[in-house]
Formats: structure tokens, sequence, C-alpha cells
């Protein structure tokens, strides 16, 4: 078992939470770990026949492109910048309350229905390049004929590369449907990397039983309990992510088309599916224990018992030679010229005895 | 880790209970800490254009107040003055059940509706100066047009100031909303400061994880369990609010605007929130007590190693040393001239045998 | 910690059941511990202005107050004379399967509605004045202007005589309200008793917890089971009996007024507060049972650690010793004028570097 | 404690079931323990005048029976006949997987609405003279103005008797009632069956407390889990027992009276009850084996303490008197005349030292 | 208790869905086990009167049946070709999602209504002659008039294999039903072999049964945990398998008959049979290990004692020894004649006094 990174600290990180204490609701303000990158925020219109991508530097460009026929995906990389949140925001007239959420990057994930849009926030997990677990909350506006994406970071290799492959290459129907299978797609690749790292764990664990069944240390209770912390923080991202799905599979707002419903069901089979998983993690995860905490016992009664065999042997046979070393003026048996070597039968005879009794016990084997 | 305080006794303080015994219901009887202070009740009448707060001292003059136009809002710091109590009932109609129950500072959080107000109550905690948890109730009447509020205790730095504040800043729309917007920002206050106390817990949490991996005594499990305790009484206090918020959200007395449902909802959400990280520290507190206990069974181990190793090598080496301390008349080996370091030799590879042994077993490691 | 009373045997007694085996059902055979004093039949029939208060001997006499103005209120003490309780059914009109149930005190709290009544039995929990705690199966009917009620037992200091002094003093609006209010005055006390039995039980709890932190004994493990026991009982007492209440309130045999229904919620919220606090004990009894365990394992660590820091200073000290007790012919350190002070040198040397080897591995603190 | 007879298997037998393989669905076959006896089926017929009762050899005797006025019981002990439950079957057109399930000694109680009559199998528990709980399925088929029974084995003294009497002696109304209230008395001698076995256990559970408390041993573990066994038996018999009753009161076939419901609602009461027994029960074993680890904590300390002050006091002695013992030939001490005794000395001094440290650490007590 | 084989991995095995990721959803890609045996079509085509049975070569062949009287019936075994797959989904008009699933060999059990037919996953058991227990994927479509079952493998000794003899056979009524009655014949041969995978389940909880009253070894809990594990597998796959079953028996399509229902629920009550079963082997497992650690203790507390008895007797006595082995020139006790039988008296006194110790102290049984 090749050493791990120290856990990652699971509490929930309130980092900005006081600085918005006495404001009053709806004021957005960047909740989370401080960032400083410069936001990007990406361009992406398309229908069956045309597809424009672009980077844009003022908010207020997307102002022109509501309303317009086709499909306009605005996706947002980093949220910590306030005032490019409340451009977008008055842009699409999202309510305050929303921006609110999306710059707390603290959320569990929902789906809220509000008037002329949804709006669903999700937890994304990726593996970086150098095996780490990373975490960043994604949020998602559903409007009619928009999408509004915001994450965390920007990243190289990012999740929604895949969809904005799938989108350019006109591959699948994706440039063919509306806007909620465009929400879909993107919800679809968020829960594909929970397999990725569901695998992950996977090999963690097996390496993990490995290591309990052969010579468990104590660093292994401590990898035991980190793998069932990373068990907690997978299970509150994912199973609030099946009420969102099934919040949209129910959605009245007429958003969401009748033939998306579909999707959104393989969606939610594969929530439902990573649940399943991790609850059997977590199972297996605690049988670990009883294993390591048995095998604690078992290793400690196997010390004891060499421990009671040699003493049991030895005392008596010390005491022995005690008593003929003592120097009494009238000690019969040191006169005799065969008390050296009864003594050694006395001993041999003894000390077989004693093996036959633990024998019998079953502690020698 | 810094010495913690003595763990706050959880059980419910039934105080004056006794009292009450015998007496009709809806006599209200105070319950709970005894306390002395004088009883203030304080008076904040606004709309958008106007603002009036003053102290009152005859509880009677509310009467002039109620039915005019804006919002009244009455606060009452104190609920051990049982007359005071009286006379604000009577003054807006409340049930004697309910002044009952205001008295009684040992109620679970709850929401009822009565003919014409709705009456609710909540735990309300705080980090005093001094870093301890206060708990104290609050309970909140929601009329046509006014707001009663009644907390135990006059503190400097209430959390109502906050809202105290807004109002009297004019900021955000708390002046151009109605009183159960006034409601919602009493009770967001109230939700706001559970995250304030979850940080709280959160640094001790990690004090005691690094304790626990570290050097565990005897107080790492009392803090535990402490910790435990606190997460219990969060939990009961936490849980049942959340059925308050959505029964206001589900209410049907026309007192709550559907306006306010979006940031009921709000509300409703943190406390889901709160709930969820206080089962995660739930999680992390039994996985620190299965540490603690493994990382016991650990040291028994290696002490018990220990001796095992020093017994098992010196105690057949004394028995040999002892044999040769006999004093047979005939015991040949004394005789020999290099008898002595034959002794020495046969110590030596005993000694390296065992050793060996324990190698082969990795107990020395 | 005082010494406390054997635990109360918990499981449901059965006794008399046999003596039913083979009889039809509908016929009322005494189920319980066995009593022997006379029953006492009480009647009370009141109104907004009269009060007749007296024992009646004939219970036919009730025959003649059946369908008068009024509120009539029966009160049976002991269950165990078949006869009168046939009388008073017939005089009532109950149900055979209703007197059955009345005479086995063995029941569930439940609630059943019948053909012009409501049937429902509780367990009444009260402190002797000897601080045992009494339980007893409370029956009532409630009907159209009567109210019957039977308890198992006459004693002095009844509950339910703070019902008789309300209606005597005409204080609060008991002589008001009709039969239904009565029946809440009698569930109302029933329920507040619990609170008394709680405060008991806390105050043992504290106890136990300090005696678990400070010299735990086996004692302190039969006490906190003894507790537990206690609190399974009080659940299977409490919880049915929110069921009972709920069943009340959802009632729609016109028997429950509507202005009552206010105070039967409120009896609700207590025992919901009861099962909370019932809960939040057993949590807390859990976690000492914890603490307890914990503390064992540190004591037998804490014994381990002496012996073997005893035994590995001495052991190799002990077979030195022996050593040079040896009686070979040739053993030169023997001759050497400063072999003695040499070897107090080196036991002195190998005690220290065994205590700095056990200061580094915190052995000695 | 008296010795009991090994813990009866408790997992299913699926004896028989792979004869079944590979026939289609509807064929009956005795899956089961391998009975020889000779299936015996009794016939009742009775109303409110006349009783005629006797052994049918010919099962087509019963076609005659069936459409003429009365109740019509037919009782069959022994399904293994798969003959004669075949006829059955045709006489009173039963469907082919009612038989099937009737065959099946297998099946967890349930109820099943069939054209034209009810089919429910429940689990029949009983202690026969020689302590032994004895578990039996029976299957009644409820159809209009006839009930049939089915029993697995014949047996004296057969809980179905109680029925038979009462019908015998026109006790109580049975002969009054329809063939649904026969089916409730049936139901209700099963039912009441429980309660005696729940007796015996109460008196195991009350030996086992008392072998805990007192002095433990191996068996009472395994007592404890076999009890535990018992009690998951009991459960998945009477659990599924309750929706069959609940089954049969929301039954809307019209076989069921409304009558008869407030008496199924009694025998639902008790399923109710002894549930809640059952759950108590297992309880109370946790607690034991809870008890019992921490007595064999308890006891290891014990020893280990016992072992510890000897070792403590005697080592450092057995050290000194070895010093004494060598044989140095400059070794100052043993000239001195009074050195023997300032030996004793340091020996009482320091056995008195180590037992003051002992009591200090309250070790002997 | 024979050796076992090693406990099959249980994680779900996520092999080939890297291989999906960035594909537009509707993809049949093969995830699971790579199989490279060629995949075989068969069709069965029957009506009450006639049959047809052959390997089809040309999937194409099957449109020409598609519509025509009777019932169609194409199973494929080997879902790792995807072109196969394709082209019987393009004959019988199957979404691409459901194509995905097929080949996807890591589904949940589920049942989705398409329009047109249902699709149904699910898990079958089996045990392999060598008594390896393998779990293979099967998924059936219901549509009208056909079914169509996909295995992964193509084996001898196919469960299905009794599906095709009740079919050729014309045995029962398979060949007066329709479609739905096929797929209920399919489900349940599958759920009847779950009965068989828990019969060897049971066989092997008896063998670890004896081990673990017997001679527990550390083997022994690895086996406990290892059948856990099976557990949770079997779990996962009956669970969602019941609701499979009654999301059939709820279907609105028209697919499934009346008639087929009270098969269907015959099926159902099998799946909630194996549920208890599999819950009851859980709560046995959960036992023994209780019994194993318990037992774990007390072989250590017997270790213990025979240590604490061997060196409590004979640890002073060799003091004693030691003390008379002393060279003090002044040291009276040696010069007396019985000096060396007082010495032997005293320890003999001693012993016997330590073991009336023991004997009271119960450690001597």
């Amino acid at each position: 078992m090749k050493t791990k990174k120290p856990a990652r600290k699971l509490r929930p990180i309130f980092k900005g939470r006081k600085a918005k204490t006495g404001l009053p609701p709806g004021s957005p303000v960047h909740i989370g770990e401080s960032r400083t990158g410069a936001v990007e925020v990406e361009l992406v219109r398309y229908d069956e026949a045309s597809l424009d991508e672009r980077r844009i530097n003022t908010v207020s460009e997307c102002v022109n492109l509501k309303g317009m026929p086709g499909i306009t995906w605005v996706n947002v990389d980093g949220v910590h910048d306030v005032d490019i949140l409340k451009s977008v925001g008055d842009c699409f007239g999202l309510h305050p309350l929303v921006l609110e959420d999306i710059a707390n990057t603290d959320q569990r994930p929902k789906m809220e229905e509000y008037e002329g849009y949804i709006y669903l926030v999700c937890r994304m997990l990726s593996i970086s390049k150098s095996g780490e677990i990373a975490s960043e909350q994604v949020s998602v506006i559903i409007g009619p004929g928009f999408v509004l994406s915001f994450q965390e970071e920007e990243k190289e290799g990012d999740v929604f590369d895949r969809v904005r492959d799938r989108i350019k290459a006109n591959k699948g129907k994706i440039r063919k449907m509306g806007a909620d299978y465009l929400a879909y797609a993107l919800l679809d690749s968020v829960v594909d990397n929970y397999f990725d790292v569901l695998e992950t764990f996977g090999e963690r664990l097996d390496d993990l039983e490995e290591a309990v069944v052969g010579a468990p240390t104590r660093e292994t209770v401590r990898e035991i309990q980190a793998l069932k912390k990373e068990m907690v923080f997978l299970r509150r991202s994912i199973w609030p992510l099946r009420e969102v799905i099934s919040g949209l599979l129910r959605s009245e707002t007429g958003l969401i088309a009748d033939g998306t419903h579909i999707y959104l069901r393989d969606v939610y089979d594969h929530t439902v599916h990573i649940m399943d998983t991790v609850e059997t993690f977590r199972d297996m995860l605690s049988g670990m224990l009883d294993i390591y905490l048995s095998s604690l016992s078992n290793r400690m009664n196997e010390v004891m018992k060499v421990l009671t065999i040699i003493a049991t042997i030895f005392i008596p046979l010390t005491f022995l030679a005690g008593v003929y070393g003592m120097n009494f003026k009238y000690l019969p048996e040191l006169e005799l010229h065969w008390g050296y070597f009864a003594f050694w039968g006395i001993c041999f005879a003894t000390a077989v005895g004693m093996i036959i009794y633990f024998k019998r016990k079953h502690w020698l084997n």
C-alpha cells in the first residue's frame, strides 16, 4: 500500500460566511476557498445548422443574444467575482437569492423552480492527474433556449469539454435538441465522473483489504477512517443529487421536454447505482474494521500465549534451582551423588508435562 | 488541545414544572432557569416611509397601535414576568395556552396556527464573547400587521440587532414587505447563528482529531462524548425547526404571503444544510471513538510485546544461572575450566535465537 | 451514588392469561398482579352550577344518571372484580371486548372507536413516596355526557385528585366544558406525571455520569443497563400514547368538540417532548457505556504498564545477580575487588536506560 | 440454569424444493420435513341449531355439502398427501397456485384474495409437553359459508380443539356467526399460543439474566445467541401476520362481515403487543451481551491486578535476595552482623511501600 | 470446514466504462468482463398448436416474424457483440438507451416502460457444477406477442432450459398464454435459482456456526466477512428485483394481462421470502462475530489465569529460596537442623493458601 495524501478536511468550510452576517438576504458574497484567478465567461450558441463559440469580455454582450433562436450556453468559470455574477444575473433576470447561492460554494445539491427558469446546484468530483480528488460546485440555470453554468475554477481538462466536443462535432443529437437536453448532457458528465472516483476508491479499498488481512498497522485504521469520511462526503453529494434529478422529472414548468425525460431517468439510474456502491463500500469498510479489531485481539492472544508458555515452564523450575542453591546446613539431597541428574530429570518431566497440557489446550498450533 | 469548560448539562430542565402541577391548563408559569433581571419591552413600528422605535413602560400602550397601518414589532426580553406576558397576551388576543408555552422555556420547536395568528417557538444558539455556547428560547407570533418576539434574556449584542439595523438603515426590502417578511428575517438571524456554532464545533473537532491520532488520553474520550452530547442537543433544536419552517410554507392562514415563500425556502435549505453537517460531525465523532479504542488495543499490544520479549529472553537464562548456583556436591560442569564461558555462550545463543523468532513473528518493528 | 432498588422485572406479565385460554372472546378475566382490595366506585356529577360527588354501592344507581343533563364521571379503582366491571359495562352499554381489555392490565396503549363511545387505555407512571416508580393501567371511556375511568388500584394521593380538586374548586373552565374536556384533563394528569418520572431518571443519570467518569465499578454497568431497560419501558408506554392522542384529534365520532382540539394538541406536544427526552437519555446511556468500556481498557493498560516496567527493569538484573551467584570454579569477575561495585553500576545503568526508554514511549506519565 | 436443548436450526428448510425445479407453476409438491403419517380430514358442519362432526374418507363427500345452508369447516391434518390436497382443491374450486402454497410448508405468512375466497397462511407455534417449541404451518381458506384449514401434522391437544369445544358447547356466539367469525376464532387460537411461547422465553430470559449477573460462562453467550435467533424466528412469523390481519380488515371481497372487524382488530392488537414484547426481549438480550462482555473485561482486569501486585512486590525482592546470594569475594554487606535483618527490613519497607501505592491507585478494593 | 475459494471481488466492475467516456448517450458499449465467445441467437416461435425452434444466423430473419400470430421468443446469449445487439434493436424498434443498458453488464435491476414494450433487467445467480456462484445479467424485453431475452454468456445447463422444456413438452399452460406469461416464466426461473444459492449459503453458515462454537480461528472471521459480503451482493440483486416485479404488477401499458398478475404476485412473494432469509442470514452472521469476539476474550482470560496462578504461587516461593541462598555471615535459620524441612513446609502452606484463594475466586473451574 503506497502512502496516501493526508485526508482532506471534510467538514464544511464556512469561510467568508461571517463576512456576510448582517447583510440583507440576496446579497451575493463569495463563500469558500478564496480564489484570485480571472473569471472567464464563455459563450456557445448553436442550432442544428450553425455554431458560434467564443470568450466574451463584456457580459452585456449576452443581452443581445437572449431571445434569439437556437440554444445559448454561457459557461462561467469562477464565482468569486461578484460583479460578473451580478451582470449575468441582470442579463438573464435571475433572482438575487439565486446569485447568492451561486457565489456560496458551500451549497447542498438542490433544485429550485423560479419564474421562467430552473436553478440547480450540484457537486462535481474529479480526479486530477496527480490522483487527488477535487471537489467543485457547479450551478446550472435552465431557461427557455438558454443554459447558464457556473464552475468554481477554470481547469484544463474540464469535464464539460466532452459536451463541448459533442456540440462541435455535431455527434449524437445534442444539436437537434433543446436547452433541457444540453442541461442533461452537463449533468450526465458530472455524474459520469463519480464513477471514476468510485473506481479510484475501489482500488484503495482493495489495497486496504489486502493490508487488513495481511499485516494491519495503525496506519490501516486511519486509512479506513479516512475512506469512511470520503464515503460520507460522497454520499452527501450524491444523495441530494438524486432528488435534484427527480425534481427535474417532476417539474411542471414546461422547461423540460417529455423527450428528455428518458435521458434524465438514465442519469437518475446512475445516481441510484452510485448510492448503492457507496453503501456497499461503507459496509465493506465496517467489515474491515471488525477484521482489524479481531486481528488485534488475536495477536494479543498469541503474544500472551508465548509469554505464558515460557513463564509457566520456567518459573517452577527456577524455583527448584533456587531451592538447591540454598545454604541450609542440613539439606540432604545435595549430598546425593545422582542429585544433580535427578534435578534435570525433574526439570524435563515438568517441561514435558506442561507441553502436553498446552497441547491439550490447543495453545501450540 | 486547550482545556475545555465542563460539558453543559444537556438533560432538559424541568425547574418550576412541579410548581405548576395541579394548575388548570393555560396558566402561564415560568419554567426554566430562574432569572431576576427586569423585563424590557421594545416597540418598533415602521412602514416604507416612517419608523418609530422605543421602549414602552405600560404595555397597554400597544393597544392603541394595533390595527393601525404599517408593521408593529413588539420584542419582549425576558419571559419570567408572567404579568407582562399576560398583558401582552390580552392586548393581542393570544390564547392562554400560547402564553403558557412562551413562559415555559423548555419547549420543543414547533409551529401552531391559531385563529388570526401563527405561534412558533425555536431555540437560539449563540457563542458568547468568552466562547461559551448559550441557548435561549425564542417565541414568535405572526399576526396581520404585527410580529411579537419573546426572548429569555436581555443581552448586549443581540442577534436581532441585525434585523433592527436593517430596519433603521432601510437596507434591502424589509421596510417594503409585510409582517411575514419581518418574521422571516428574525428566523433567518436565528438560523444564521447555528452556522457560527457549527464553525466553533468544527474547530473543536479538528483539535480532537489531532489529539486522537497523536496522543489520546482519557480526557479525549470525555471530550468526544461531550461533543456527541452537544450534537444531540443541536439536532434536537434544528430537526423540529425544519418542520416549523415547512409548516409556515404550507400554512393556509393567509398570513404568509406567496412572495415570502422563496425566502422561507432559503431558510429551509439552511436548516437542511445544518442537519447534514450535524450528521457528518456525528459520524466523525463515532469514527474517532473507533480510532481511540483501536489505539488503546494497539498500545496494550505494544506493552505486552515488550514484556513478553524481555521475559521470554531472561526467564530461561535466569533458570540456567539458578542451576549453576546450586550447591549439589557432585555438579560436574562447575569443575570445567571453560564452564563459565560456555554458560555465556549458551545465554547469547538463546537470546539470539529468541530475537530471530520474534523477528519472524514481526514483533520487533 | 446511593444503592438502588433491584431493577423491576420489565418483561410483560401474563399472569392469569392461561386461565383465559379456551374462553370465547369477550369474557373479561383479570390478567395482571393479583389484587384483593375492595373495588371502589366513585361518582362525580357536575354542570356549571351544581356538583354531586359520592361513593356508590350499587352500581345500578348509575342507570338513573345516564342521559341526565350535565357531565357524569364514574371512576372505578380496581379492575380485578369482574362482576363490577360487567355491571358498569351493562349500564353504559360497553362491548364485551372492551370489558375484557379493561380487566387485562397488560394492554398496550391504544384508542378504539365504538358505536357511541371512545375507548382508550394508557399507562400511568408515578413515583411513590419511597421513590419507587409504580406503573398502573388506566382505561378511559368517553361517551356523550359521561366519562368512565378505570384504575388498577386505589391509592392515596391519586393523580386524578388534581382534576377532582379543579372540579370542586370550579377552577379554570372544566365545569363549563363537556365530557371530552374532562377526558383531556385526565390524560393531561397522566402525561404530566411522566415529567416527574423523567426528572427522577435525570437525577439518576447525573449520579451515574459522575460515577462513570470518577470510579466506575461493576455496579455501574448494571445500573446503566437497568436505566436502559426503564427507558425501553417508558418508550413502550409513551410511544403508542402519542398515537392515542392523535387518534382522538382525528376522531370523527363527534365526541371530541373542536374547542378541545387545542388542548389535546398541547398534550400531544408533551408526549413528543417526553419521547425526545427519552431518546436523549438513551443516547446518553450508550455514551456512558462507551466511556465505561474505554475506561476499563485504560485501566488495564495502566496495570499492564506498571507490571511491564517493574518486570522489564528487574528481570534482567535478577539474571545478572543469578550469574554471579553461580558456583563455577573459574569465574574470574568474582575475584575482582571492585566487582561488586561494578555490578551495582551495571544495575543502575540498566535501570536508568530502561526508564529513559519508557519515558520516550510515554509510559511514565 | 438447566441445560437447554441444542438451538433449533432456524434457517429455512428448502427440502423438496429441488424436486420441484422444472415443474410448471401450480403443481403442488410437498416441501418441508418429510412426513409419513396418514392425512386426516375432519368435517364440521353447524348452524345455530344443528351440529354434524365426523371424519370423512372420500373427499368427494364434501361436494354435496357445498352450497348448503350453515357453516362448513373442513380441517385437513397433514399436507404431504398431494392427492388429497388436489381433491379438496377441486371440490372447493381452489387455484392450483394456492394448492402449491399449501403443500409448501416454507411459506411466509401472507393473505391473498382470489375469486370467491380468501387464502391466508400463518405459522403456529406451540410448546409441546416436553417443553420444546414446535412450529407448524397453518393455511386457512375463507369462502362463503365454508372454512378450510390445513395443518402440517395431526397432534393430540391441538390448538384448534378450543374452537371445536366452543362449537360443540355452543359457548359464546360462534354458532350464531358466519364463516368469517370461525376463521377469526382459528386465527385467535394461533395468536394466543404466541403468548405462551413468549411466557416460556420470558422465563429463559430471567434465568439468563441471573446467570449473566452472577457467574457468566461461555455457555451463557451461546444461550443469548440462541434466544436471539429464536426472536428473529418469532419476528419473522409475527410481523407478516400483522399484515395478514390488516389485509383481512381492508378486504373488499364481502367475505368479512363488518361485525367481525371488531374481533379482528382485537387479534391485530395482540400481534402488535407480541411484536412489542419481541422487540423488548431483543433489547434485553443485547443489554445482556454488553454486560457479559464488560464482565469479561472486568475479570481480566482483576486477574491482571493480582498478577501485577504479586509480581511487583516480589520481583524486586527476589533481585535483592539474588544480590546477596552472589559469590563476590569482596561483598561488604555480607560481613555485617545485622545484614540479614537489614535485608528483611528493606523487604518489608518495599512491600509496604508498594501496597500503599496500590491502595492509592484503588487496586486493592 | 473445507477450504473455500477466495471471496469474489464484490465491488462493481467498471471495466470498459472509461472507453465510453465522451460518447453521446445511447451508444451501446460492452461494459463488464471481456468475453470472446460467439454470440448465439435462438428463436422460438409457438402458439397452442405449433412450435418452431432454431438458431438464426441473420438477425434480419426476425423482421419477417414480427407481427405474425403466436408468441416469438428471441434469446441472445452474449451481449459483447454490439452489432448483433444493434440489429436486434433495429428489428424490434428498441430505444438506443435500452441497447446501451443491455450491453452494460453492470446494471442495477430495474424496469422501464417504453412506447410499445417493457424493458427489465435483473441478475441471475447460479451455482456451477464446481460449486461456485456465478452471476450474470439478464435483460428481458416484453412486447406485444414477443419476448426478447439477453444473457451474458452461453452455458450448458441454462436456467432457461426449464422454460424451453415446458414449451416443447407443452406442459402446463405456457403454450396457451401470451408473451407476458413467457416473461413471467423466465423471471420465475431466475428467482427459483436464488433459492439454490441460499441453500448453499445455508450450508456454509452451518459449517461456520460449528467452527465458531468449536475452534474458531482467524480464518473463521474472514469466512464470516466473506459471507457477509455475499449477502450484501445478494441483497443488492434481490431488493430492486422486488420493485421490478411490483412495477410489472402496476404497469398500465396493457402488455401484462390481468390473468398473469396472480403468477407475478407469486414471484413477488418469493422475492420477499428471499429478502427475509437474507436478513436472517445477516443477523446470524453478526451473532457469530459476537460469539467469536467473546470467545477470543474468554480464551485470553483463560491464558491469563494460568499465567497468574503459576506466577502467583511460585514467585513468592522463589523469593524465599533466594533468601536462603544468600551468603550473609550471620543467617541463623540456616544453622537449624530442621530449617530445610520448615522451608518446604512454608512452601506447601503458601501454595495451598493460594489455591484456596483461587478456588474462592472461581479461577479454577
